[in-house]
């Protein structure tokens, strides 16, 4: 009998800490031994892939993502179900997302929320799966159910918006979240965006007839960023320091300011996203209507932001690297981007195109090619920060031999493949473009492996998993850091104590 | 034929810059002669005064006052009329205040609002006013009449809020006050508390039963403020460097932000109180409902944050010291403090309690006697400033021949008084009490002399003046520093600059 | 035959990143596997141990010891031979200690100080060891060697002073230093305090008369910390930024530079110690001479900076947790700190006492008892990143199968051992007392395991390993985080950039 | 008889707060009267100025000031003697001086030193002068003098250097001088470059055979000037706050860190110079050895650097705009900047390049002209700031009836003048170039008057006063802003308090 399902000989293993040539070993959907390098490739086992020196990285872990979300924002809908979504992250070597149940203004329950959700992605997803809920109206009974949330249903985080009409919740409401959040141990994503400033840049600018997609980037001024930065932080200090996460942070006075509150010990956290490192301002001011394929909120910045965001990358301020996968057709005039042109906007409206851009396929790629981190580094933002930030640690994120789950990217070694061209014809969303479009990367995932099963072949049928096999992930309570640390040296929010 | 009206010979002169014995002299209402002290003593004048060496300052410039507004929170309501409160200014040593002229959110018009204030002053105020508009509907009429308020009726700054119900403007309205301001040349004063955390931490504070005065306090913690502040500044800040004014400042961290603008040249501005210099927290956490005499927002803080007020006013932070006096009677049901005494409630409801306290009288005394600042730090915070910022510069808040108004106070020699104990019984506001009973003074202004006419004579016969001779005060535009100059760089506010 | 030569069941395997239950396996000295927890007690293994559910860490890596070095500041010698000093070590949990070899400014050679110090440590080491060249006259020759020591010698760290007449370089030498170890890749620690600063107030302190052992706090006063800090981070961004090591960093204002510099991407290292994480100025203001036991430099700082260096652990301003261990006995007046003793100054001159204090076996019981941490951070700062910054990973600091030495710790279960009171009698240094005399822990290494070998055995005989089995380690340049980054990025030094 | 010496009538007059049409009458020496514009135009005076609406300001006060120093760096001696560099300041529109009296290493006396300097001056000068102690050997005896230094020899100021072998102190040297200067009310000078680094560079630069003039910028990188500025503010702070005062700061980070000071309370003062608002960089890198014209330390900065400059002049950082006149010939091989030059050396050694320029005639029309402050800023920092900061106040700095000196300035009404052009020919001094030759000029002083006599009338025949009529000043201590409150506040330096 086969003393192991898969081997994996040859590779260079990497962690959040550590580098090193060695085999792994899976049997029952677990990493089982990691071994000297070469030491297992005599083994009994039943498939056997010779890494021939490429890196084995634990599979990615992108919590950003939004896939068959409802639309709340106009016309534009998602361009990706939970099927064509994960296809695409098993593609790029994501072999777990966590993706938003979205409440929207008019539920008055978040568990409602979280079934209608669960319909949508059962049986339906090529990774493994878990949700944050994205609450829009923090009403008494949302509240209440945020017990049932973390504690039954395996949902530990949630998103809320400081703006957009649909989903801008007022300083009080966040407060109300955090406070019940921080009853529960749940984690809160704050989106942090002035959505007030917002819009009146908005009306500004469509005064003076200032349309075209460019204008996105000029409504999205890096101030309101930094300013609801500032009053998250400040909002989850008045709350007796509760844990936050800052989504897809995007413009350095923000990050100087997560920085600071870190510096003086408070529990924030944040994330950055690929645009903010790979795109810049120039990918939006492009003629015509080009310039839609990159609109996403915060807008790609310049390019001396894009090297302070790679600092605060690499000097910690950023725990994680996610995708913000959020794809809408660009040719398409009844739910993509070109559903706010018309004869009057030959160029579109900016504050009408669809936002969001796709990217789960290829943050991994991008980020592994670019060769700006150390492999650790990578790893650490990529996988194991998240696994540890959402719950998911240690089951996803590690390589720890009887505890983690065998999801694994197999790298083809360095050269092997020379400079390969990113396409949208190579990726596997549901969209019709990407905005990397032509870029040259050294890499790309060879194997994707999930739970011990390689659901990604690149050299042998691509895509060769099947659509049922990714689980829904319950999640415990975040174990990043000392992040609940403030909580439990402060204890109940205590009025007494302002 | 006399040469002069007045001589005030042996007086100490001093302005924001220098401090020398010197003889004034005044014709017409005007200073028209500094002389070498004592050379004026034998001079032809219908009066002399001998200042004994005693210091001779400009009258006191107070542009923080609100007098006889309707209520808007409630049912407190102002305890002083125009009458009563500048009384008690000139007792104080003020001759010029700039007062409210409220416009409620139900109006759309600020010149009506203005017009009903004129009716209210007119040939009822013992000092020279002016006014401010408080804008709570910047709707689009009332933007439009900007340009008439500054240019054709003298009123050349407004006042903001970003806290209280009937009062509060979003981000968005501030930010288009702020544009047409800046297109007039006139100056927005903000009150910066985040109103959307008030009332979340107020509805805490009940929902835990804790309504004593001090609790007041707790609802206004000190984080609203300084979370405001850097809000109001980043608005500024968009809309290119609009000019504004930070008002009441209570707290470090808000200090701390406003200097930090002010080192990167921004054109903020800030303001303090003596509340904030001479009372703490301990003054609001007092036995039964005696604490509300001290409430009002912000709150007093910790004797810490006493400490970096002075700091802040000493090296330049603040540049004005106002009063804020916003009078309510204590011992009042109907109009007063006690207006939220029930028999369910014995000891009220801070939320309910008319939020203000007196301090028109004291304020000049009070900075006087705490010998903290050098005198002309005393006078270019509490006079010269104050002219500068609200555009009455040079007629008001110096003492340059023929060109300022001959507004003087005349204070007594160096321990000539010996200790005054500062009671309400010596006060002329229409309330009955002061958060500063008790108090210690070394001084006392022995003359307030308005255009050359005395309004006030401590040992001979306490307010002489005549309650008509105060004049209404057409405005210029701020002169107080290079206030404009960001404006004049940067020019219009240009969205493709964003 | 055995399969293994060692293998550790049940317990929980702690890396920097990881925390599992996991079963190690150990062949030729070296970790051969890491398998689910459990799986490998029947294993044929020459020896097993049972963890019992306690952890298993890394071997502690113990990057800043003085052993056995001459006398450079009056009468104190060092009480720790090589042979003592790392018996201690070992029973305290470290394997790895990196040593000072100490260049004289009367030598020229630092190969010489090399050679000299290999003589001390030869066939004398319970644990492995390297050595950093501690540079005190960095002339053409000393600086010419650079290349030697780190491509041949294995060294490829120094130190330096900016305090000590006997020691400190000034800022030109420093310069010196930096610019030739960056052309070699190597890492310079600097010991920052302000000697001329340092000597002024020593001899205004005994000025005064103010001898006592409490005076050597005031004669090391913070600022000559912080202030040294701030000029080292100046001389290494001058020389490109060439990356540095701050040692022993012990106060807030000194932390918060240093994190100033790590935010804006600089290459600046720390290191703290737990003197100041357990220690505070009140354990120097003994009665007598007592407070001697904890002279060492700089200080124990308050209780409040003691707290802010604990936040610098734990939010990774501090990357290494080191002893500093520079023993003196106390009750010695030959060679130890009552050697400043004399009928003339009964509790001593502060000046003279020897300066250091013993530590290197307390280090991680202290630290792991202090339950401050997790346990991921408690093996990266004592094992990890010392053996990433100083040259040594994947063969020390990891548990890496095929790659790692089989260099453990094992823990005791939790509460197995209840309550230790730390005394010096269950120490294995040769000095006379531990500053740390009385505290609770709650464990201690039970084993300690170097290459494959029990060195340690609590309960079966404490220190049971030879004292030639440690052997020297040539170091590789340091590769913790991305630290050569600004070297690759920048080039060689150019004097036309500056 | 005349009533009045002099009466200055239609001017504008100016002082640090004020900008008003005033007339101004002068008798014996000093001002008697302000009075209301053309009020003064018919009096018996026996002298009567029109000033046609042109400013009237105080005499400029320059208060750093090098003239008939001995060598101590080399061949380069100065060009001007009291004699030419005072009628150069009278030209200029300056009426006071203060100039350095030079201690030398070799001597131990500072009083020696100030007497030898005495004789340098007397008879010899056009303006009113006073001298600063150069200290640069505080040996016991020097220290020793201070007392007489301020309280008999009206020297309440001294200069010390952190770099120059001929000059520098040691950091404990600094402070010995600190304590001294906090005990007896003095103020210390401090030149902030760090001299250490400085020779480094310069051997670097050398041995790569950089040795062009720009290379002199290269070897005072600005980081020099910020280390050194944060080390002159510890040692201050270290002395409980004593003040000190940063001379011709340059660069942004120094004056950022003192503002930072200047935030936290401390008693920091800086000044800066004509050279970091008017020259750059580029200045330096001329062809051949033209750069050597702008030769001085620090050296000009970089354009955006610049801009910070004016920021800190502006939002009060800079209480002084001081010349740094330290003046060589260019074309000079005996005794200027052409000493350096050899065949050897085409292009000089810019070590050697005698180092300082011209600037004490410049330094009002320039900063006039370059309108880019208000009036009163101008006034400030120009002339009554360095009154009070160096004690002269308020008999200098000011126009105060029977107080201040009639030292002052008539300058052209506005556009009066057109462009002037400004070259050497026109200069006062006996140097041979100006750094600012060909700047277009838009005023200069049409008339300065000192102590009520013309000394200057540009249209009447120039430098019409005598040289013999300017008097030493004995000053007061210093009484700019609050600068001894922390001296008062902490008492006595105090060990115990370390
Ligand atoms: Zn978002
Ligand atoms: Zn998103
Ligand atoms: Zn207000
Ligand atoms: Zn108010
Ligand atoms: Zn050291
Ligand atoms: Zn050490
Ligand atoms: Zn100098
Ligand atoms: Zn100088």
């Amino acid at each position: 009998m086969d003393e192991f399902d898969l081997v994996i000989t040859n590779g260079v293993c990497v962690t959040a800490t550590d580098v090193a040539p060695l085999d792994v070993a899976v049997k029952d959907e677990k990493i089982v031994r990691l071994a000297p390098s070469g030491s297992l490739k005599a083994s009994r086992t039943k498939r056997l892939i010779d890494a021939e020196g490429g890196f084995v990285t634990p599979g990615g872990v992108d919590c950003h993502v939004h896939l068959q979300e409802p639309s709340m924002f106009g016309k534009g809908s998602s361009a990706d179900t939970y099927e064509t979504g994960t296809r695409s992250a098993i593609a790029g070597g994501t072999t777990t997302v966590v993706a938003f149940a979205p409440q929207q203004k008019s539920l008055d329950s978040v568990l409602t929320a979280l079934a209608n959700t669960h319909e949508l992605a059962r049986d339906n997803s090529y990774c493994d799966y878990g949700f944050h809920l994205l609450v829009a109206n923090p009403c008494a009974r949302a509240l209440s159910e945020f017990q049932q949330l973390a504690s039954t249903e395996g949902v530990t985080s949630l998103k809320i918006y400081m703006t957009y009409e649909a989903l801008q919740l007022r300083d009080n409401e966040i407060l109300s979240v955090l406070l019940e959040a921080r009853r529960n141990s749940i984690l809160t994503m704050i989106h942090a965006e002035n959505g007030d400033v917002l819009a009146w840049l908005t009306e500004q600018l469509e005064a003076a007839k200032l349309f075209a997609p460019k204008y996105h980037g000029h409504s999205h001024a890096p101030i309101l960023e930094s300013e609801a930065t500032n009053r998250a932080i400040a909002l989850s200090s008045l709350v007796a320091d509760t844990p936050i996460l800052l989504v897809h942070v995007s413009e350095p006075a923000a990050a100087l300011r997560i920085r600071a509150a870190q510096t003086a010990g408070q529990p924030i956290f944040a994330e950055t996203c690929p645009q903010y490192l790979f795109l810049t301002r120039d990918d939006l001011d492009q003629p015509g209507f080009e310039g839609a394929k990159c609109v996403c909120a915060p807008p790609p910045r310049d390019a001396e932001d894009q090297k302070a965001i790679w600092r605060g990358l690499r000097n910690g301020t950023f725990a994680l690297l996610s995708s913000d996968h959020c794809p809408f057709r660009f040719d398409d005039a009844e739910t993509g981007k070109k559903t706010c042109l018309s004869e009057e906007y030959p160029v579109g409206r900016f504050r009408h195109i669809p936002n969001g851009i796709p990217g789960i396929e290829t943050r991994l790629p991008l980020a592994f090619s670019a060769r700006k981190m150390e492999m650790t580094k990578f790893v650490e933002v990529t996988s194991t920060n998240a696994a540890k930030l959402y719950g998911l640690y240690p089951r996803k994120g590690s390589l720890i031999p009887g505890v983690s789950d065998a999801d694994l990217v197999v790298w083809y070694p360095d050269g092997a493949l020379g400079d390969i061209t990113l396409t949208n014809d190579i990726l596997h969303h549901d969209v019709d473009y990407t905005p990397y479009e032509g870029r040259k990367l050294q890499n790309w995932p060879r194997f994707t492996i999930l739970r011990g099963r390689v659901m990604w072949d690149r050299d042998g049928g691509g895509v060769v998993g099947d659509k049922s096999y990714g689980e829904f992930l319950k999640r415990q309570k975040s174990t990043l850091n000392a992040i609940w640390d403030t909580v439990q040296e402060e204890g109940p929010f205590d009025l007494e104590k302002l």
